[in-house]
């Protein structure tokens, strides 16, 4: 019996496509990473997940797990294999109001889940444009970040158990709801980010928390990153780290927004090279109830804040939203960041970390390196200040590789210069994987490499992705 | 030349003890794991641990590193092989008080840590009674848990970067400052907590925190466990998560602690089966200064809530500290649990996690339980209640290996049926080797063997821990 039709056997005719079939798969969100997998698998439970690996690794078929394919790092290409999508796992199993958590399928897409745990009062703390479409599994297969990281952290902390099928078809139940477990190595983690190299993650307890009562949400303006990042200390100490964005949306950011969506006011009459959208999330009752004045604690807090910062000079302009709309509109400005970012070729696009008070450095030493390289080249910011995560697209006025390459290393090079991370949370996918050869400490790129190899040693899983060949 | 003349020409003679030399290191805090190591070797900085590494990896000779020696789980025991202690990479490098990080040498201890941050208005958040000796390598070698795990987290969310030498003497370098960094598999959290197994840990990056400004710190009398988790819940809620204590000291706790300190007031007339003692940190100004009533809000807060859950029934008795004194003989009490509960032998102690939801059930079956097994056994229960942790020790009539064995398989028994950790921050060391291998995931132990091979071939790091041997 051929694979496809041991396939087709396991998991229905209907859940193997293969040929024209899998024309809506080809080609992911970001529409640069198009290949034709040999089949796309649409399992039904985990079990199928397990026959699945177990047929791939005794015939040394590569596997590419996927699931809401909006990365934007090419993780979900699978040119040649077979496609495995989790979309079908897609229960809540359970949402336990009393521990905070929620047990899910990896198919479940990030937003059913917000509304689920928002019936309790609760909610998974993780968003960002995409969350309608984006799965769980594929937040735990790239340690998703997003715009509330600063307060609740990234993917890794927000998940308590998971349940993972390894390359040999072989289920790991590490799927424990527990706040501590130091009974030996922490797979969890491991297996977390490393982007369907190591195993298929199919289910997973994640850690739910109160949804906020209020918000008090601002766009500012500041004179340089410096008065940002001071601004930023005052408030997470002012409300004793209730701060849960600090989104950076410089002018470069802002005009192209502008000429995209000439339909959305901009928050401002002009344009500040440093400005950011700061959200604080009202947890506590007695911060969600309005003052004597009428106005709730957290946004008089905010407002004292800014025009004190204002009449210091450290502030230059603020906007504090005065109702749900105005939160919605700010937000929208946000998260259409992708959709901008994306919106014109050639592009290289950056997604990195720096020590948060290097930002304004890395973007000054560029100021001066890139127009070296080239003069026409224009460049588009926007990222989580607060993570000290840019994403930082440059737009060159000549498309070939070789342009791109050089400017991708001088990006490199300031970022390494400066204590940064070349991808702080996209990933590496297949677009990083040259920038993960040269630039990634070679001892610890040796370690997973060995990692791999053990965990994978027919190399069947998400073959080509996270690890560069051996040099 | 011997392999001791070698050591002794990289380290100097007086770093590579021998002999009677070595009777310091023989025994650990417990007294209950003693042993003879080959030599203990004391290197200066982490290119001696290499070259050390290097020299043990030739000869296949084993290395057990220690820093502080205050675990509880054997991790440090060296019987006949190289003790590698890293007390003088106690260097503190860096605080840096805008970016909220501290970089340091393993062999910090804790609590110079603690001074050196709070010098900044900043704490490193992570303490327990072992405070003053325990080192900074040895809590990311176990990640360490602790009272403060509820509101910051155990010591992988409190660890950025790792300089970490491998077993063959090779450094790898992940000593990022970074709050998001996606650039592969997570090695951080791997070699965290995995015991000196994997790597041996000689500097970090550590997230620093804002010192709380104030507390408001009590002891709480309930009536059963429900009511316990339905006040944290509400003191969660009321405060926007600034709970950072909720510690758990019953009748059989405190009655013990009478005996072995009768020097010590108890907090109340008499002893209650639920008690616990609960500390909200404030770290707004805005919390820490007095209201018209001269009261800190979250002691008013704290008042108030405790006097109408007492109005409802749902709380028994309270006593809040109203001094920093008082506040520290709260916390005498609860410091003094690794005394009491080592202070009588034969113990089974057990440090197991329990979903929140299930603490009560694990209790109420052992009370069952354990009279049909030992029908004369006493327990002793203290624990970090907010976590699900308990430090669940039994004080059986006899104390041969058998009776201690059945004690032990009816608590894991328990834990297991409950969704359970059998180890929730004291790790594993040779202590728990026989649970590890009868109640761990199979498959997962399968994977922590197959990546202990990867990286350490020659089993030379802390061999015989973690580990169970193969079946």
């Amino acid at each position: 019996m051929s694979l496809i039709a041991e396939l087709e056997a396991l998991l229905g005719k209907a859940h193997v496509l293969t040929g024209t079939d899998t024309a809506g798969y080809a080609t992911d969100w970001t529409g640069k990473y198009a290949a034709t997998p040999l089949a796309v698998l649409r399992p039904a439970d985990r079990d199928q997940v397990s026959a699945i690996l177990r047929l791939a690794n005794a015939t040394h078929t590569p596997v590419v797990p996927v699931a809401g394919r909006t990365g934007l790092a090419g993780g979900a290409l699978a040119d040649g294999a077979l496609m495995l999508s989790v979309e079908r796992l897609n229960t809540i199993q359970d949402i336990n109001p009393a521990a905070r958590t929620a047990t899910v399928g990896a198919g479940v897409i990030l937003s059913r889940l917000h509304d689920a745990a928002a019936d309790h009062g609760l909610t998974f703390p993780m968003t960002f444009g995409a969350r309608d479409s984006a799965m769980i599994g594929g937040l735990l297969a790239t340690n998703a970040g997003g715009s509330n990281v600063l307060r609740y952290g990234n993917t890794r902390a927000l998940c308590l158990g998971l349940e993972v099928v390894l390359a040999d078809g072989r289920v790991m139940d590490a799927m424990g709801a527990l706040h501590k477990d130091n009974t030996g190595y922490d797979l969890r983690d491991l297996m977390i980010g490393s982007e369907g190299t190591l195993g298929i993650i199919t289910a997973a307890v994640l850690k739910l928390v109160p949804l906020p009562r209020a918000h008090a949400t601002a766009m500012v303006a500041l004179p340089d990153l410096g008065a940002a990042l001071d601004l930023l200390n005052l408030l997470q100490q002012a409300t004793g780290g209730a701060v849960e964005a600090f989104e950076y949306m410089p002018d470069t950011y802002m005009r192209r927004l502008a000429t995209c969506r000439p339909d959305l006011r901009p928050p401002f009459e002009q344009t500040y090279p440093v400005a950011v959208m700061v959200e604080i999330g009202a947890t506590a009752p007695r911060d969600a109830e309005p003052g004597p004045d009428g106005r709730l604690p957290l946004v008089a807090l905010l407002e004292e804040t800014l025009a004190a910062q204002m009449e210091a000079g450290t502030v230059l302009d603020a906007v504090i939203a005065q109702s749900q709309a105005q939160r919605a509109e700010m937000w929208l400005r946000r998260e259409l960041a992708a959709e901008i970012t994306f919106s014109r070729q050639p592009a290289v696009d950056n997604d990195i970390a720096l020590p948060l008070d290097r930002v304004g450095t890395f973007l000054d030493r560029m100021e001066t390196r890139l127009p070296q390289i080239d003069a026409g080249a224009e460049t588009i910011t926007v990222g989580h200040l607060g993570d000290g995560n840019l994403h930082y697209v440059v737009w060159p006025t000549r498309g070939d590789e070789a342009m791109k390459e050089t400017i991708r290393t001088a990006v490199e090079d300031e970022v390494a210069t400066l204590g940064g991370s070349f991808s702080a949370e996209h990933g590496i996918g297949v677009s990083k994987l040259s920038t993960m050869a040269r630039r990634k400490d070679a001892v610890a790129l040796d370690v997973m490499r060995a990692i791999k190899s053990a965990l994978d040693p027919n190399a069947i899983l998400n073959p080509g992705k996270v690890l560069p060949p051996n040099a």
